[in-house]
């Protein structure tokens, strides 16, 4: 179907030819600010690696959108035992800046075996023009009657195992899950259920095809073409691709608030955890008192 | 006062010197966006012209953090009015990226005669190291019984008037004001209070002083010299220069979720009140369904 005409013949394809050169510019400052920041993360993993509880007590501090995700078994696991969180963004130089993986370090602890839980995420695209993140299950190997998401996350893992092995819609694994997930409903899952999420299912080939014919659509509006865009004769099947047993739905938004939040914020959420605990039992009072007036007021400072 | 310790020696001013090189970082991508951007808004701005309720249907589809404070009197204004919106960083290029000017022009209405309303917010620090927002009343000429602020805006602009003339604490405006906000109190407040807002009251001979102390600080730090912090005897008077008769005390955060949310998504919240509006009485529609499934799920596409 040929451009659409809203009023005076301002078609959709220029107002989408400039969300495109606009993406294209927000890439090359996620691009710039990997580049620039590089020296100072490492530095500061170094500096923070020494502050025992670092992590932690960030997490205490998150914002909402991160903080109603953890529960207080959750909160009581992360106090106990997360030594470090690291973000990458893993695809630079030559890949999508917005793949990003997080990392979360453990010392040894009473729920799970592993001491590095390592969650990557993918920004893909595919055939009908959606674009966002995707991602692969992550297994925990949880100690015996510590399963925080009482047995979804392994359920999530073995129906992806299925999947890969083309085993169809009808395994134990995927009935199991489906009444578990009727049954007892997210709300309230742990934080760690996180590490389930799978997005739509998006092969590399796909990707591939899809920004290459994404990529020759755009060069040809440039040239001033007009674009045939596809009748989408499958329209009432676009969601086959959906993932429906997904136990934490809203997975990717969560990964990007903790890379673009949680990660860079990290000395201000400390030191705002610094101040609500200086009265209070965790062991990490200084001996005298913060006056630091810079710190007062996180949330207003150096907000751009 | 010298640097705390917190545990193992780690300084607190290790962590804001980190604070402070994040921060550099953060100033230096902002100017390269405003520069990268700078062409792309002006060809936004000149197709949108075109295109009639572009701006009242981007503030239909605002996020909450805006749409909170629009209340459906705002609304209708807005989208009787409202004909373009821009945002500049006004101090490039050499003041402050993060000093921002939110311009509203309407086109002519029952509510108000002015045409253009612009607020300017400028980054400022203060000698107690606060760093922020700051702004001045704007004010706008209510046309007969139309004033949405209830004389509020009117009161503060006088307040204004009253202490740039140094006439104390005790005027007529002052008790009015205080009054009033105190019998009717802030809920539901107009979005246009949202002009009033002044914030910390912080001289430029005062931002520049702070900002030379804090530069210096920096750099001996920089140089490994043990920083002197001043002790703070009037601490108990910290908040002198706060500004009390504020109505609408957040005005600082949505400014900065409008230049930093609504005003480069325009396009995208423009787009997803098309498709909602699609079927409205919104003289809006264009004669084809859209069909575009790049735009179908905004709030999942092109986040980075």
């Amino acid at each position: 179907m040929s451009a659409e005409n809203i009023d005076n013949n301002i078609s959709y394809e220029i107002l989408e030819d400039l969300e495109d050169d606009f993406e294209e510019v927000e890439l090359e400052l996620l691009r710039q600010q990997a580049k620039l920041t590089k020296d100072l993360y490492a530095k500061r993993a170094k500096v923070v690696s020494e502050i025992p509880n670092f992590w932690p007590l960030v997490f205490e501090q998150a914002p909402p959108d991160i903080d109603e995700y953890v529960q207080p078994t959750d909160s009581a696991v992360l106090l106990s035992s997360l030594v470090n969180l690291s973000v990458e963004r893993f695809e630079l130089p030559n890949g999508d800046p917005r793949s990003i993986s997080i990392k979360f370090e453990f010392s040894e602890n009473e729920y799970f075996e592993n001491t590095v839980l390592e969650k990557k995420f993918w920004w893909r695209r595919n055939k009908d023009g959606w674009a966002g993140l995707v991602s692969e299950p992550v297994k925990i190997n949880w100690k015996a009657d510590k399963d925080l998401t009482s047995g979804m996350l392994d359920l999530v893992y073995q129906v992806w195992e299925d999947d890969k092995a083309g085993k169809g819609d009808d395994t134990e694994a995927k009935k199991k899950l489906k009444s578990q997930m009727e049954s007892t409903g997210l709300d309230g899952v742990s934080f760690f259920a996180w590490f389930g999420f799978r997005g739509l299912s998006i092969s590399e080939e796909e990707n591939q095809a899809a920004l290459k014919e994404e990529q020759e659509k755009r060069q040809a509006r440039k040239e001033g073409k007009e674009v045939e865009e596809e009748v989408e004769e499958e329209d009432e099947d676009d969601d086959d691709d959906e993932y429906e047993m997904e136990i934490f739905p809203t997975a990717d938004d969560l990964a990007v608030c903790i890379a673009e939040d949680l990660w860079p914020g990290a000395i201000k959420y400390f030191l705002a955890a610094q101040e609500q605990d200086a009265l209070s039992d965790i062991n990490f009072e200084s001996d005298e008192e913060m006056d630091d007036e810079d710190d007062a007021q996180p949330s207003k400072k150096r907000k751009a």
